[in-house]
């Protein structure tokens, strides 16, 4: 998937960006830019975030480069960033809308606006490339930024007390100043998040200004942004997911950078929140499409799910945060399920198509007919006027090596089997760690451990929820005990180059049940095989998912699938009957015997367009 | 239900529409008229559409008067037809919201702005007030007014080739023309029908006159208000439900005055379409909120379902309509299960509390947290700022006599049993039937008939498509073999004074289930006896209703509710443990047998609010 996004979707989206693809919805992104310069004219268009979309692009671009130097991308990028360097204004302030349509409406509606959104993903944009390429050019533009914002907003009477309407820029900020080690970018950071939600309430404040009368248009108020109370406060999961998610994501940041242990406690409650109570088995979050986002503790309607891709990647990098905290599998877990299901879902195997929701059910001739389906699409787009989501899988997935390992002095932990190369420092001793594996279609992983001399080290190897029965062998030797630490093997030794390590996670196949409460999952089942979550497709299983029961004492196998060129579950199931043109009947149905194939919920799609179905009815 | 309204539904309506009730939202309606009339000053206000809540009522006044004279509720009435005469403008044009506001307006949106579906109100109330007092004013009124709408709309070229957006005065004509034999009273109403849906589109053109660039609100257009095609070509229900069902009654009414086979084939077609594919168990109809309509077939969800309380009154009318056409009890059978399920359930046992939607299962706690269930009311209102539905049962209520039976030349055909005295002249002789039950809680009737002297003929008795096992005796002798036409059995005799006919329809509690493409309802039975539909109320049952199983063997049994005062069904279920914190867990969930509880669905949320189900999870 990582390969695809370098060679397939960073081209793609570049063109996209270009509006230079048929048929598919305009971006107007890189446009606004040359209106903004003045080399072309004309009004701003597409979303008042449009420029978000670059930064984002820009960024997958920095990590694609650290591992893939390529030097007719970088030069594309590096034109893109001579023209932001033209669109930044004399006083550091860069945003292609205000520049053309309001420069003197600047940071007067913060609640809708997402100026401190953009300017957050020109900075980890900016991060990114200086981290992949050395060069300073955006990193540049990104502090004189941040030096225009730290002006407008702080603790000084003169200032405002605003905060972004859409999280970003405060964990923006953290990353900034690991980079930078300016404390102001911290201190900003801080600022946004301490401020956010106090009373009289900011936003209020700005609407009255600006002669707002007529209330918030979400009926929730506040909710929607996190700003109903301070975060300090918050014990629910409420409002728009993404902003949420990138939200906890910053205070996890704050909290490890400043040794916060009040507001780690605040993330841990949400993370408890989030995952026991308002998440979809994928992953997936946002239950209702209407504020795209949560509604209340398990509330998981499967068919009118928004589970937005770019939530499921704001729940990797939240997991990804509070694993560099709490070296825990919990998160990582997590952060599979997500990564493996939620997020992957988002694209097409192609590389070029694209899911914003991604429901659990999908009755494809509903989306047309039921208003409560319309943000339902039966097929992935090409491109979406509100393009979010593709350049957020591009950046998760072209830095994945991030997520796979944290190092530490003498530690070194691994947390996704991916086939990778490592190269790092432990005790001061270069050492090279390679994966194999066939993950996540195979448990099996041989790590081969190479430090340039003989050194002792911890290696901390995730053992994860889903496996019952792992098996560990060291340099040959089959561990008869498994000395697990929050989830971690550990397996402390002097390493010798050629070490290795072999894993065997026993893939079985699971039927996983949702918490009665989840009202809508009783009496049915997911397939889950190792972290992924599977479904059944009308191209395998005919029209009328529901119709389909999986008996609990059928007998599933795995098998290769020539088409999807993956491993998929294959059983018999039953089938109710339809024999009947009556809408209602005192006869008991019959359930005839059919076989069934279910796929893995990321690769769905990607055949003939249909139903999909991930809660099986089961019976018993 | 009929004497509650009579006795508190139309009292507490009269002060409702003057305002009168301390915490209910405000009508305006009796407001409204004085204002056009110059007693009081100020704006219309409420909807366009707030006069036809007026003439709901007063149609209602009207029956009730006919069978239960009352002079103050009469001078109340008659009253108000004074102040309506004032509102009558010279021409005969009479509508609130026009005089009030938009004098030069008149007819100028009949898409939107209910002119014509007022009017309707207006004859339906006449006919109903004339024929329960004998009084003309009303009628005389109203005829007025259809001088002035047929000199408006018509055949001639300098006529307005317009119909209503929402109908209603077709129906209303045809009630018309039965009592003035006018044939230009039954022409206008072909006219309206006929003109439906023809193109270039009215509506169209009207809007483009008016100066309108923007599209038509409605995401299907002019399905909203069935006029995508002339209504001959139309063979699915599609848009708002209510409009859909007054248009269908007076299709049928057409046919029947004009001897239209072809006009009543389609009516023969849609009705197939609803009672096949988009009709909920309890007669409800309309599938979302969005257009408050119909959305595609077999697609019937529970927790969203608008079922407007009126689309099911519609359906009554239209099931109606049908039977006079054809007696055939498939059409009784219909308006039998809308009227004690759709119908009753709009309104409290105490008749002063109101449901407008009546999904078949309600998450009280997500009625405030999920947007796609924000019309979904946890408790039954006072009353509602758009008050289509309280009047709309009290009309019907207060008219069912007229549903309970039809009389031809020698035959008298019985559709609902119903504890009442009928006085009809079969053959030129009086004869009075009087029917004694406690139907529908149980099945025992019995008719005494009353010739005033000995007299041949029919007497045709519906048997109910639930009943398997009906058993009739006349003058005390058992029929070894009924002879049902159309599902009617027919007895044929010469009738003697003082004859009695005993039926006895065995109730048994039926387990019904959906067609296997009701998605919803796979793996789920709805409890069913005799006519009525049950649900689990957590008043009964707990919260959580979907963890609550109904063993296919379990033996249910009926008793009588102390509190409710009627039948309820009992027996022992099954409910899901819920012993964890997790979200997905893969062991097998504990089911422990609970007692069950099911109440008429008509009379839930009448006790404490909470949660209802209609369709239960069946464990095989």
């Amino acid at each position: 998937r990582a390969e695809v996004v370098r060679t397939r979707m960073i081209p793609y989206q570049w063109e996209a960006l270009n509006d230079r693809v048929p048929g598919a919805a305009p971006s107007y992104a890189v446009e606004n830019l040359r209106i903004a310069v003045g080399e072309k004219s004309g009004k701003h268009r597409g979303f008042i975030f449009q420029d978000s979309d670059l930064y984002k692009w820009l960024e997958a671009v920095g990590y694609s480069l650290a591992t893939h130097p390529d030097a007719e991308l970088e030069r594309t990028a590096d034109e893109l960033i001579d023209l932001l360097a033209r669109v930044q204004q004399p006083d550091g302030y860069l945003n292609s809308y205000y520049t053309i349509m309001e420069p003197d409406k600047r940071w007067t509606n913060l609640r809708d606006n997402h100026e401190l959104y953009c300017a957050g993903h020109l900075i980890e944009a900016a991060v990114a490339y200086y981290e992949g390429t050395g060069k300073r050019t955006l990193l540049d533009i990104a502090c004189r930024f941040v030096d225009h914002i730290a002006s407008v907003f702080g603790p000084e009477p003169t200032q405002k007390k605003g905060y972004p309407g859409h999280q970003e820029i405060e964990l923006a900020l953290v990353r900034l100043y690991r980079i930078t080690q300016d404390p102001k970018h911290l201190e900003l950071a801080e600022f946004f998040i301490d401020e956010r939600g106090k009373t009289p309430h900011y936003f209020q404040l700005e609407a009255e200004k600006r002669g707002e009368t007529h209330p918030y248009w979400y009926k929730w108020g506040f909710e929607y942004s996190q700003s109903h109370l301070p975060v300090r406060e918050q014990d629910t999961a409420v409002g728009h997911a993404v902003r949420a998610m990138y939200m906890y994501c910053a205070m996890v940041d704050i909290a490890r950078e400043t040794n916060d242990q009040e507001l780690f406690q605040v993330c841990k409650r949400l993370w408890d929140n989030v995952v026991t109570k308002r998440m979809y088995i994928t992953g997936g979050l946002g239950s209702q499409e209407f504020g795209e986002g949560f509604s209340t503790d398990y509330d998981l309607p499967n068919d009118t799910a928004y589970t937005e891709t770019c939530a499921a990647v704001g729940l990797v990098f939240w997991a990804h945060r509070m694993l560099q905290v709490e070296p825990d599998r919990q998160y990582a877990d997590i952060m599979e399920r997500a990564l493996y299901n939620g997020v992957l879902s988002g694209m097409s195997l192609s590389g070029d198509k694209f899911f914003y929701v991604n429901p659990l059910q999908v009755w494809s001739h509903l989306t047309e007919r039921r208003h409560d389906h319309h943000h339902v699409r039966p097929s992935r787009q090409d491109w979406f006027g509100c393009a979010c989501c593709p350049p957020n899988i591009a950046r998760l997935l072209t830095s994945i090596g991030q997520y796979g390992y944290s190092v530490g002095e003498d530690s070194l932990y691994v947390h996704l089997f991916i086939e990778s190369t490592l190269n790092v420092k432990l005790q001061g001793v270069k050492v090279k760690i390679s994966q194999t594996t066939k993950y996540p279609f195979d448990g099996k992983v041989t790590f081969t451990v190479e430090p340039e001399k003989a050194q002792h080290f911890n290696l901390f190897i995730r053992i994860p929820s889903w496996c019952q029965n792992p098996q560990v062998s060291v340099a040959g030797k089959s561990l008869e005990k498994l000395d697990a630490v929050q989830g971690y093997i550990q397996l402390s030794r002097t390493w010798h180059p050629g070490d290795q390590v072999e894993l065997v996670l026993s893939m079985s196949i699971e039927r996983v049940r949702a918490n009665p409460l989840v009202r809508e999952n009783m009496g049915k089942v997911a397939l889950q095989r190792g972290p992924l979550v599977y479904c059944l497709e009308e191209e395998d299983c005919g029209p009328n998912l529901p119709a389909v029961f999986l008996p609990r004492e059928a007998e599933l196998t795995v098998e290769d699938d020539p088409v999807l060129k993956m491993p998929v579950i294959v059983g018999e199931g039953l089938r109710q009957e339809n024999n009947t043109d009556r809408l209602y009947f005192t006869d008991i149905p019959k359930k005839v015997p059919v076989p069934i194939k279910a796929v893995p919920y990321f690769a769905w799609n990607n055949r003939r367009p249909g139903e999909m179905l991930v809660w099986i009815n089961e019976k018993e």
